[in-house]
């Protein structure tokens, strides 16, 4: 069920790591076109963070937002189980969910961790994947019986 | 909210023919490396039905899922407003939800219309776009008030 | 060999259609982002022509580009084999080539056919598809011998 | 213009860590769809090296070539001019060039810098960015001059 708060107080000490990584990511966002500063990180089971920024292109189809970015940062360690994400952005009055792609990213590696959406003020309101993410398409679905 | 029947006594005539066209479009997958036959069709505000499958690519991350081939036909031929899709694949026992990259491709068109979800027995599942994106991201995100 | 010259004296009928179709498309496009209109057509094997435009998304890795709604287009028809592409643009004073991303997705069909680029004063300039991706990453690629 | 050699007498230090840094890398890929282990590295103007693998999707079309997480991996720690850049694969005979999506990818920042293919057996390949995308779609392309 989504979960709001204030981050500080709320969250734990590696949790708070998570969210001003994402928070601070959004500096180094590489965004000429769009204007719309990203960051997210992302907390692996073993405890260790990996960050990241959106990186546009001139082609906007191969832009890359800054969840995916985060997670093939981590994944290109050898991470493979993720215990939750943060992400942020500049809006100032809403919490912004992750683009439908990010999702279907987030869920290759499971469906039950967090992802935390963090406002400019570093309020934050967290859904599980599988919140986001309604009758997902996963791994597993490919693996099931098929017609022919 | 969701809802499930058997399409061809509930379903009118003009979902009928949508329904059929995103299953027979099926045949046309070019799925050389996956083997995952994907149809979908579209519905436009204007009662036309527009149809596709899924194209894939050697570069793996150039494939194109079934349900975007649908939509750019339907919009290469100038249509903005939609009233209902139908995703078919072959999986038998379970309705597959769209990947979430094409989740956000439809709601780039409105939350409010609806997704069909078709077994190979003809069976469906219905839910608004909106349901299928949870606090999503759209067009208005990207005009809403920003810090700096 | 690139090739250029006037359109209409220099190319023969079924072409002067596909270069007519790119050029005709770019109305369509869905581009609110970027404002960059493009149109491509492209040319079966067996002489049928299909067009696309531009479809831009909110997430801007989301838009597919005017080439590959043109090819998809195409091949949800079923067709597997192409004679020629087309692609116009707005751009005056040179000739613009495809991304990237659009240049892999035609060569997956075959690297002997010929893509013409179309200036708005409806000059052409011709390449092949092989001269567009040197060194390029074929589907057979993926089936050549690997270690382990 | 394209040159071959035999990697490590003929590279700097630099370079033989930029070609190690892909080489390793391919070990980590996630390509439980392809098994086509493919491995990147990217050498900053300031002489760092960042590296990535391909990290694939149960929806083909997300996956991300290894090319583009080792250059988001750079970006986001907010390097914007490169060097050169070493892909390798576990293809035994011909060097492959990376597909036209991470093409496009590495020459938004730019034409002028080299790109490293390696074999198995570490023997290389070396081309521009520039000679891989002939008629190039660049940053630039979208500032001329359009009609209307």
């Amino acid at each position: 069920m989504a979960m709001e708060g204030k981050p500080f107080d709320a969250l734990d000490e590696k949790l708070q790591e998570l969210v001003n990584a994402a928070f601070d990511m959004k500096g180094c966002a590489y965004c000429p076109y769009s204007n719309f500063h990203v960051g997210c990180a992302v907390l692996t089971e073993s405890g260790e963070v990996y960050a990241g920024c959106n990186v546009e292109n001139a082609s906007y189809g191969l832009s890359i937002c800054a969840e995916r970015v985060a997670m093939t940062n981590a994944l290109s360690k050898g991470h493979r189980k993720f215990r939750a994400a943060a992400v942020s952005c500049d809006v100032v009055d809403t919490f912004k969910g992750p683009c439908g792609a990010c999702r279907q990213f987030f869920i290759e590696f499971g469906l039950d961790w967090d992802l935390y959406m963090v406002k400019p003020d570093k309020t934050w309101m967290k859904m599980q994947m599988g919140e986001l993410v309604p009758l997902p398409f996963t791994p597993a679905s490919l693996q099931e019986e098929r017609v022919k």
